[in-house]
C-alpha cells in the first residue's frame, strides 16, 4: 500500500491511512506501506535548499529532502502501535533500499526484502519511508526524484513478491481521459501496463511513469485507488495489469494529452545528407527531448521544411542552439509555437485493428481542428493541434472511440 | 563547533554560521560542526507524535525528531560549498554515533570518528547533525533528549581528539548569576568542570550537564560563546576547562537558582531504624530526586520533623506516594510547598576556605531572608527559601562575595 502526500498531510489523515491498512490486515494481508512526505513538507525542503545556493550539492539536497518520509513512516507506525497493531518505520538505509549515485533522480538497484520479511513473520507492519534509497558503498541517502514513491511502492513490492501493490491517490482511479475537460470520461477498470506507460508520459499524473515500469517488468498487478474512499468500505480504483489479465479489451483505452510541448519548423533546409544529424545532435547533446519530426518538401523542391517538437521547457534553449548552428545547418527561418498541444490516443488493440487513427484525422478535420503533425507507435497515435482546440479534440475522440459514460 | 536551534533558524543565520565556521579555517582548524534542527521544528515534530498516540513507541518518536537535525547539516554543507569550502554532511548512523538503547534519552557509548578524520585529510569540512546517534545491532535511530546536541558535540570533539569544542549560542558565555536578576552580573572569562556541572544541573541553562560531564571526563576545553557576534570579530565567550587552567580562582564563581522546587515537611516522625528508608524508598523507586533532606527533632523529643526536596514536577506524585504509606511510615502531618526556590553559591575555592556559607548565611539573615533548607558540598552550598525572596537573596550573595560588575 502506498499512501502520497495528501493522503498523509495531517496527523487526522494518516488515522485514516492506518484504517486502511488495519482492513487488509483483516482480510489476512501481510502489509508493507510506503508514504510520502506531509504535502507541502517537500516543497519546503526544496526550497530551503534552493536558498542555501542556486547550485547546490545533490548529495546534501538528497540528505536534506528526504528527511520529510521519515516523519510521516514514524507517525504511521505510532498511529498503527495505538490501533494495537505491530508497525514500524523504515528508513531507506535501513532497509536496504540500494540504489545508484544519482543523487536527485537515482534508481534503484536492489531492494533486500528479508528484514521486512522477518518482520511480517513476527506479525509487523512495516512502514517505509518512500523516495529514498541508500548508495552503497558511500552510504550517503539518495532519492528518486518527484513521484518517486510511486517507485519505491513498486519496488518494494516486487521485493517481497506482493500479491498486489495498492497505489492510494486523490483520485480514485484512471480514466478514460481527464474528467475536467470530458464529464463524460469514465474510471477504467482495468488498463494494461504499455497503456498506463503511454498515459502516464503524457501527463495522466496519476502515477509516476518509472513505477509503471517496474510494475510492467515484475509484472506486479498495481491498483491505483483513492484514500479518501470510506476506509470500511472502498472503491475498487483501476487495475493496472498484464494485458492478457484484461478480456475484452477496447480498441482505445483513453485519451491523454499534454500542453507541455513547443514545436519548432525550420524553413527551406537543404535537402542534403547529414542535415537531420546538424540539426537534432546539438539537442540531444542539451539533453532537449526530440518529440514528433515530420518533413515536407517545399515548393522549390530543392529543400524541405522541418518540423518537431520539443518539451515547452527547452523551447528557449533549442531556438538559441539552432540560431547559433544557422550558418552550419543552412535554413531560410526558424518558426516556433508554444500555444500546441499534443492529444493522444492510447490502447493496445490498436495493434490488431487498422486505420483507427485515420478515422480520428477525419473527425478532427470535420470539426475544423488543424492538424500540425502526427505520430503514431504501436499501441498510440499523437497529433498535435493549436492549444485552442484541445477540449474539442479530446471530446471529439472520446466520443469517437466510445468511450463517453452512458446515460 | 555547535549551533543551536536559533543559530540556525533561517538560510540566512546558517549563512551566518558558515562564516563563523570559515575564521576558524582561515585560522588553520580541521573543523567539525555539530548542529541543532532550526528552532521550533523539534517542537513541531513532538507534537505530531504526541497527537498520533499519548503513549508511543519512543524508537519511533526518535525516528520522527531527528529529522530535523538532518535538514540544517545538509543546509551548512551547501551553503559552505557555495562559499568554495569542502564540507559534507554526516547523519549519526553514517559516523557512527553508536548509543545505547534508551530511545529518547540514550547515551552514547562510542563514536567512531575514523571516517570524519579521513574528510579532514581531505580537506573537507564535518557538518554532522546533532542530538542523535543508532543503537547497533537493531540499526534504529536514537536520540539524546533534550539538549542533546551539546553532548554529541562535546562527544565528536573526544572522538577526534579536537583541540578545543566551542558551543555556540544565544548568549555570549556563562555568568556571575543570570544578568535578568543582577544587572551587574558578570560575564566569567573561565569555569571549571565541575563549577559549570553544578551551574547546569542548577538551571543555568547554557549547557546541558551531560554535556559538561563528557567535557570534563574527556578535558576538552570548551568554549560557550554568541552565534549572534559579527563572525569577522566574536568575542572570546567563557571558557569551561580544567580548574588547574584557572589560575586565580574566585572562591565563589557564580550564584545559581532553581523555581523547579517544591518542599516536602513530615511532621512528628517517629524516631526509630528504618523511617528514613520507609519514606525514600518508595519516592526513589518512584524515579523522584530527592534533593535536600533536614531532619530536626520535635518539641516532644521522641519524634523528629523530615523535610526534604522534590523536583516540583514530581511534587503532586510524592505527596500521594507519602500519603498512602502513612501508617507505614508513621506521621502526624504533611506539610508542602512549591512556592520555594533554591538559591546556590558555586566555587571551587570553597574547597581551600572555610566559613564561607557562615557568611552567606548572617548576610541572607540580615536581610530578613529566611531559610527554609541547607546543603552544602565541596564546592557548593545552597540554600531553600521562600521564592518571593528569590532575587533579594541571589543580588545579596552576587555582592557579598564581590561578583558584581565595577563601574
Amino acid at each position: 500500500m502506498k499512501f502520497g502526500g495528501t493522503s498523509v498531510a495531517t496527523v487526522e489523515r494518516i488515522r485514516n491511512v492506518a484504517r486502511h491498512v488495519k482492513r487488509e490486515l483483516d482480510a489476512g494481508y501481510q502489509v508493507a506501506v510506503v508514504v510520502s512526505a506531509m504535502s507541502g513538507e517537500t516543497n519546503k525542503l526544496v526550497a530551503f535548499a534552493k536558498d542555501a545556493a542556486a547550485l547546490h550539492d545533490l548529495r546534501e539536497y538528497d540528505a536534506i529532502v528526504a528527511s520529510g518520509e521519515l516523519v510521516t513512516a514514524g507517525l504511521l507506525a505510532i498511529v498503527l502501535q495505538d490501533m494495537g497493531i505491530k508497525a514500524r518505520s523504515w528508513q531507506g538505509w535501513q532497509i536496504p533500499i540500494e540504489t545508484n549515485d544519482a543523487h536527485g533522480a537515482a534508481r534503484i538497484e536492489a531492494i533486500d526484502g528479508a528484514r521486512l520479511m522477518h518482520g511480517f513473520e513476527a506479525g509487523e507492519v512495516a512502514i517505509i519511508a518512500g523516495f529514498q534509497g541508500v548508495h552503497l558503498p558511500s552510504g550517503r541517502v539518495t532519492t528518486l526524484g518527484r513521484g518517486g514513491s510511486d517507485t519505491s511502492a513498486v519496488a518494494v513490492a516486487a521485493a517481497i513478491k506482493a500479491e498486489r501493490c495498492d497505489i492510494y491517490t486523490d483520485v480514485d482511479g484512471v480514466y478514460t481521459t481527464d474528467p475536467r475537460i470530458v464529464p463524460k470520461a469514465r474510471r477504467l477498470d482495468r488498463v494494461a501496463f504499455e497503456e498506463m506507460l503511454e498515459m502516464a508520459s503524457m501527463g495522466a499524473k496519476v502515477l509516476q511513469v518509472r513505477s509503471v515500469e517496474v510494475a510492467m517488468v515484475h509484472k506486479i498487478p498495481t491498483y491505483v485507488r483513492s484514500s479518501f474512499d470510506d476506509p470500511a468500505n472502498p472503491g475498487l480504483g483501476t487495475l493496472i495489469c498484464d494485458e492478457e489479465n484484461i478480456m475484452e479489451s477496447q480498441i482505445i483505452t483513453g485519451i491523454a494529452f499534454s500542453r507541455d510541448e513547443a514545436q519548432i519548423t525550420l524553413r527551406k533546409v537543404a535537402d542534403k545528407p547529414g542535415v537531420a544529424a546538424a540539426i537534432f545532435m546539438p539537442l540531444a547533446e542539451a539533453n532537449i527531448n526530440v518529440d514528433m519530426i515530420i518533413q515536407v518538401v517545399s515548393d522549390d523542391a530543392a529543400s524541405t521544411d522541418i518540423t518537431f517538437t520539443v518539451p515547452s521547457a527547452d523551447y528557449e534553449k533549442a531556438r538559441q542552439l539552432l540560431e547559433k548552428d544557422h550558418d552550419k545547418i543552412g535554413y531560410a527561418s526558424l518558426q516556433g509555437a508554444t500555444d500546441v498541444v499534443k492529444v493522444s490516443a492510447i490502447g493496445v488493440g490498436m495493434r490488431s485493428h487498422a486505420g483507427i487513427a485515420a478515422k480520428a484525422f477525419k473527425a478532427l478535420a470535420e470539426k475544423g481542428v488543424n492538424i500540425r503533425a502526427i505520430t503514431t507507435s504501436e499501441i498510440k497515435f499523437s497529433v498535435l493541434i493549436d492549444e485552442a482546440y484541445t477540449e474539442l479534440a479530446v471530446r471529439t475522440l472520446h466520443s469517437l472511440y466510445g468511450l463517453d459514460a452512458k446515460g
